[in-house]
């Protein structure tokens, strides 16, 4: 899957994905209310509401990106109808050969790793048939238990092709409180940055590891040392627009091979029709909103990282 | 709901939480036929199985003990069929008056962290309404992120009456990789520690905090540190046996009140029919010798850390 991805990124010359965390003040009245009308204001009718936005963002922006990251708290925290949405969103944007890559941040001991890789990224055994429950191409993984809680998702991952990345330095103002830390005199995200190497280098693909990483764009210096760190890892880059983050800060992410990061932004393109930039499409295009910001951010981001 | 939660422990003499963490191996075979013969060997059917057996083990248990912890890993594997079956869990434990732990892990920047306590303990707002989720009483929380992860959960349960329970020390193997590395001559342990106690402060029931934190029984020496360093922190203990923590090293997780600490069992209990020692009861019975193993281990722990 790591060689999809980056096939892709090539193809379409954007090293760019949609994080798609839709948050119902995000979601243009018109399509409240019809959802709302056919299943009231119930969690049914929010997990209705979200569905037909994501569809139409990922309608008019599917040929200009490789991959969406469906932020899958989103959608839980909606309950199981939520949840029906994010599995409908997975299958959907896999249906239009996007790589999908699940935000899902799950990580535990050994076991119940393992429970959550097979429910995510691998398969379930009933009887005697197997079944793909959620079935994304990627997860993201908290890292906190060490190699026996992160191993599982591997191993899991290997058997389908499918990858991982794991948090490393996380994008929010206060993710220095731990993983800054000074260990031997080196901050701890840089051990947890040797360790995901160490867990890729045994899962290869052509010229990347199916084992990535999350390096907030917010942190530029910290993204430039472990880029060094992490020479084969594939970063997944959080913070872009609406956190902060820019992209002239983004080269140091990048490899000499013009490869290796991909970068996120969710806010900045679902809900562009709601920035002053492209208020002009009006709240019923919302889409065309959408792609028109895709469109800017590719521009901005290769511009930028000298990628044109 | 750390104040109902410490009344039931006194109550009934009990620092005892079971993980309801079903591997579909540890199912009778009755019961997974009958599931089958209903629903297939499907995803569906495996979630039928699961509720049913959990369901009996509820029913023979619910008198003895303080609270349950269901894993919802272990119910997320089978997709949106195995967490509708987590969904009737919790509500059907609720509905027998046990507290509610829901191992869930979760853990994010800040908005998502919202998103997901909304989800699990808290409320979400759809146009004029509001809803509960999964509605458990307590969550597990990953605090990787720092404080502007974790806040909003607790911000959530101040709203709510809530309670989370942060990784500190987890219980698998290789846990120490990062939790055990010295900062400033400190492990990562006892710095998490140190903000589980701070972060805690702010939200006091009687005589403890809603913020715990989780610290396994097999390394009872820090056990005894983390203890010092919260002392108004409520330690939720998993690994006591299956997975090679003994009732004698749990002395140094409880307060001189004989509080301050649950200790978790989860295969020990729910496969229990499994064991020799329980043998006797026959599969068809494993309800009972579920009961006859929480028994046990009441008295195993009582005795142990001078309850009795």
């Amino acid at each position: 899957m790591i060689n999809k991805l980056i096939e892709k990124i090539k193809k379409l010359n954007a090293p760019v994905v949609v994080g798609l965390d839709p948050m119902l003040s995000y979601i243009p009245e018109h399509i409240q209310k019809k959802a709302f009308a056919e299943y009231g204001e119930t969690l049914e009718g929010a997990a209705e509401a979200i569905w037909q936005f994501n569809k139409e963002i990922i309608d008019k922006i599917c040929d200009l990106i490789p991959a969406v990251k469906p932020q899958i708290a989103m959608y839980e925290q909606f309950g199981i109808e939520g949840l029906k949405t994010f599995k409908k969103t997975v299958d959907y944007a896999r249906s239009k050969d996007l790589v999908v890559i699940g935000d899902i941040k799950r990580g535990d001991i050994g076991s119940t790793s393992s429970a959550y890789a097979a429910g995510h990224v691998g398969k379930v055994q009933v009887g005697n048939k197997c079944y793909m429950p959620f079935e994304e191409d990627f997860i993201t993984v908290n890292p906190y238990f060490g190699t026996d809680g992160v191993k599982p998702f591997i191993d899991v991952c290997k058997e389908t092709g499918k990858g991982i990345f794991l948090l490393v330095k996380t994008s929010n103002p206060s993710s220095g409180e731990f993983q800054d830390r000074l260990i031997d005199g080196k901050p701890l995200y840089e051990i947890v940055g040797e360790k995901v190497a160490e867990w890729g280098s045994a899962y290869m693909g052509n010229s990347y590891s199916y084992v990535g990483a999350v390096v907030g764009a917010t942190y530029p210096e910290m993204g430039k040392t472990l880029r060094k760190i992490m020479p084969k890892t594939y970063i997944l880059v959080p913070g872009y627009g609406a956190q902060g983050g820019k992209a002239a800060d983004l080269a140091p992410y990048f490899n000499e091979d013009g490869l290796g990061a991909i970068v996120n932004s969710s806010r900045g393109i679902i809900a562009a029709y709601k920035q002053d930039r492209y208020a002009g499409f009006g709240e019923e295009n919302f889409g065309d909103a959408s792609r028109q910001a895709v469109l800017d951010m590719i521009e901005d981001i290769t511009t930028a990282v000298g990628l044109k």
